[in-house]
């Protein structure tokens, strides 16, 4: 069985996006539902999600374990994991960690660019590695099943969290820097250090990650997902496309300033090109994911390698990841759930 | 297979109190988390507890369905079902009934003695019945799985809550006013209309709402369990003892004020006796709940009612009443969880 999964997208949802997730055969998609939200802001959000659920139950569920990809394919609908690009959500109470993977959450990014509580992010100057809070947090996250994601986090931090963290971390959307030059890319020996702990790597597709940008065509990006799966490992890499569908130029100016500045941040954008960039040729909206696997087999990528990065190594990493450490024989059916 | 369930308590909780709770041999609990606080402030609580089932996972454990119920049994530990006194924990917003669910709440009062955003509290002069936020509250906490609980509100609101939700309603803690006049109980007529619509009673103990007060015996006790039978019916009634173990009288204050007023209210107490009262001599912890047996049989309970009331009829109630609302085919798997 092969399974549909994209690791990374944050679009202006709507029925129209949700369809589409549907004829493009999308079984599960990690959905960011929060940047710079603190915990009640969050909590509306997940209100939002909730009345989606209710309204298209045809189309969408709420996923919490790796059996929902399952319940998914069979159902014809399309499993939403909740993730988060940055702590603000937990504010300084690292009680809310356990609160928020109960409400759904499966990814939580220990930093966005800046430094945060927890750890350093890829924008700073210095990196502090993990903080007090931070070794605390990853911890409490090992110990719910909340997976630890570094996409935008400062290299050193992204180390220690995979050195801390007793459970596989992620890196839900980002690409080689080896490829293309970018302080959201991360380095080779980043990332073979990443798989060898049996960490994760989702490959994106947003342009200011891509070598040429907007016109990097599919072979490029899948010849990079082969190089990938080279440092990485065959089982630990998959599809993370960073998908901004329908958002206004507004949200990346969020995404970038948040609360924490008076003036304007561009991050990867410029003066010039301060909006979302154009989304490669090839990549749109997510009736294109199923195409990419084409482009995989044509990089000289196996059929087993090619259904791994399309969605099978997502689908054993949640099953891997989700769950409660369980710690006691009494606990085990609350890990099961 | 019978149970030994509590309807309702709100202890000062600790490993002394979920140890006699092991030492009675009590299967489930449900314990108050809040009254008037607001939502934040009640995650707060949900955060404690979550650090008292970290702490004692071999004396407690979260229950969210009946099932939960046959595995404290299976276990030998006690399944904790939080329940909030008062709507503060949602706020003006009705998508906090399904987030509040998802964290676990599974009954909810809509009115604590005064009049609410959805109803009349039983110590207000007028009533306005279910107000049209508490109309679409209730239509909520009927989809999403949330039990009604109509103990501390007024009679006519409470008829109301009887006729407009679509699923059985529960009065947690109370007792018929027919065997001891109290604000706090309930009528003859009100208690038969429960029973009809197949809604649940939980006997109190709490002296206020006992016939002799501190002083009322354990037989007067199961006499009245039988009156109540009569009234509800055989299947419709359990314990909910409102036991308030090692609470301090401070919290009887915030209970009854909460931030309401500025000045003293006494609820049911008095200036007299403000605080809380004296338990009756024969029910002071949870290692003495199953000594309620013997009192059943000697009013003349038969033994399937007696295990009843003991609690099969509170386990069957949560069978029927924590799931959601399963409208479409899709989401019966949600239903059962």
């Amino acid at each position: 069985m092969s399974f549909l999964i994209d690791g990374l997208q944050y679009a202006n949802w709507s029925e129209k996006i949700f369809r589409q997730m549907r004829e493009g055969g999308v079984d599960a998609v990690h959905v960011t539902i929060t940047y710079h939200e603190m915990f009640r802001e969050t909590v509306l959000v997940i209100e939002k999600w909730n009345r989606w659920f209710e309204q298209y139950p045809d189309l969408i569920f709420q996923g919490r374990t790796a059996a929902d990809v399952q319940l998914a394919r069979d159902t014809g609908r399309t499993a939403i994991f909740f993730g988060s690009q940055n702590p603000s959500c937990i504010e300084d109470d690292i009680g809310l960690v356990e609160v928020l993977h109960t409400l759904g959450l499966r990814f939580m990014q220990l930093t966005y660019n800046n430094q945060s509580l927890l750890a350093s992010g890829c924008y700073e100057d210095e990196d502090t590695g993990l903080t007090r809070m931070g070794r605390a947090v990853v911890s409490e996250m090992n110990r719910v099943g909340l997976v630890v994601d570094m996409s935008h986090s400062g290299e050193r931090s992204t180390f220690e969290a995979i050195e801390h963290s007793t459970r596989p971390i992620a890196i839900t959307h980002a690409n080689p820097a080896s490829w293309h030059a970018a302080l959201r890319n991360k380095s080779d020996a980043l990332l073979r250090a990443l798989g060898q702990s049996g960490g994760f790597l989702g490959l994106s597709t947003y342009p200011h990650h891509l070598k040429d940008g907007s016109a990097c065509t599919l072979q490029s990006w899948c010849d990079m997902a082969a190089l990938a799966v080279d440092l990485v490992g065959p089982g630990n890499v998959g599809i993370g496309t960073d998908l901004c569908q329908d958002q206004p130029d507004s949200i990346v100016e969020w995404m970038r300033v948040g609360r924490w500045t008076k003036t304007i941040d561009y991050g990867e954008g410029s003066a010039d090109n301060p909006g979302f960039p154009p989304m490669p040729a090839w990549f749109h909206d997510n009736r294109d994911l199923a195409a990419i696997r084409g482009g995989l087999r044509a990089a000289g990528l196996d059929e087993a390698t090619t259904d791994g990065v399309m969605g099978t190594n997502w689908h054993a990493f949640f099953d891997k990841s989700f769950g409660a450490q369980a710690a006691r024989a009494g606990q085990t059916r609350r890990a099961a759930e």
